[in-house]
């Protein structure tokens, strides 16, 4: 039986979905709470490796078991097994050759940046406060530079980490600049996202705002094909993973 | 001059607004700020003396000083002392008589609760999840027996604690249940709230919603004048204050 798990974590504390050199990552926090509770060796594979400090609202990550269990019970034992800030929200019995990173149709991504003077200590965690000047319009500007389907290399960090082809083409089919209390909002749809390739186009896109870059000189950077061509990451506090979509309904 | 302060902090590790034996206090936080930025001695007044882990949206204060400053410059000075949990959002030059604790002609605090099993990790510091049965309808038919002017005495810790007058006679000019995104939040508004009574009031409403007390249960509560009548308080996580109101715009 396979096993699709919908999970929330604040990222603040954490190195990461995935397991690094150092500091607490999340997948072995949950796959241990996984064998604890079903009392065998269990393999969780999530959709998605989110960085050191980035949150989620909509991760997604599968598990293969011998006996049919009950999905309700079981995320209420994980709960309870799991820290706060990393909540199981649902389990759902799914195709035994579901796999959550590869079956993923498109993925979707915010990032929150708080504009205003004074941070509101409710969001401090959850926002990139942006000092100086951050022109919309120009950003909105260098939208139709990234959409589309492009090699990503000069986005990517590491490229072919963590991927099973070695290529940086990935297509981006949305992204929007939304506002909301405080700042605004990126909201970004793609087909796949390379290594911090959100945080390194908003990167770009801050850079564009303060008029460092113009959107113009976008397509030279997607032509260097090189990291070094492109602005540096934004920090990731700003980063959920909001959904991850799948074609037919598991 | 005297200067009003409009504040804001999250209160999950403060010991309260005002200086406790044990914790960091927020009050003496943001004095020591203002002494060290105006480079000299400063009494800060607060309106409402918050408890331990409650929040504040719109805490007010005052204090006087010999000469004019410029507000925003001092917001930003004081903000790039105060640690991030505080944000000083407003500085604004009010009547030298002003006092924010005196001059206030209503409070409004709001007390979120969780109702759903999961609770998503942004929230978990600033809701009570409840657990088991809490009918919103019987909550309501309480609401009459609570809202006016009445002795409070059986909803009120140390009364006279930190109040000019003995009297635990107060004004609740409104109770509202208002639902939202995972359940709901009780907005109260009065012309004055004695110690812990927000929470002591709350900790009966959900009393009632567990169907441990009746709505007419309320009546002989407030009669026996003994705060050994009435419920224990709510958790302070889930309360914030609101907004400070004062009749001439100050």
């Amino acid at each position: 039986m396979c096993y699709k798990l919908t999970i929330a974590y604040d990222g603040t504390s954490y190195s990461g979905w995935q397991v690094q050199p150092n500091g607490q990552a999340i997948q072995p926090l949950i796959q241990r709470a996984l064998a604890t509770v079903l009392r065998s060796s269990i393999d969780l594979t999530g959709s998605s490796r989110t960085d050191a400090g980035v949150h989620a609202l909509g991760q997604t990550a599968h598990f293969d078991v011998q006996d049919r269990i009950d999905p309700s019970r079981l995320r209420v034992s994980l709960n309870a097994l799991l820290p706060p800030d990393i909540r199981v929200l649902q389990i759902d019995l799914v195709d035994s050759d579901f796999h959550a990173r590869y079956n993923s149709t498109s993925k979707i991504y915010h990032y929150h940046l708080h504009l205003h003077p004074v941070v509101d200590p409710f969001v401090r965690l959850y926002r990139h406060h942006v000092f100086g000047i951050c022109d919309l319009i120009l950003m909105e500007k260098a939208i139709p530079h990234l959409i589309g389907t492009r090699d990503f290399l000069s986005f990517a960090n590491e490229p072919g980490r963590g991927s099973a082809s070695r290529s940086s083409v990935r297509t981006l089919l949305r992204l929007d600049i939304i506002e909301q209390k405080g700042g605004v909002r990126f909201e970004f749809e793609g087909d796949g996202f390379l290594y911090k390739m959100v945080r390194n186009i908003t990167g770009v896109l801050l850079d564009v705002g303060a008029g460092k870059l113009a959107p113009d000189d976008l397509p030279e950077i997607f032509a260097a094909k090189d990291r070094r061509s492109a602005s540096a990451a934004a920090p990731p506090k700003g980063l959920f993973l909001m959904e991850v979509r799948y074609t037919a309904p598991s």
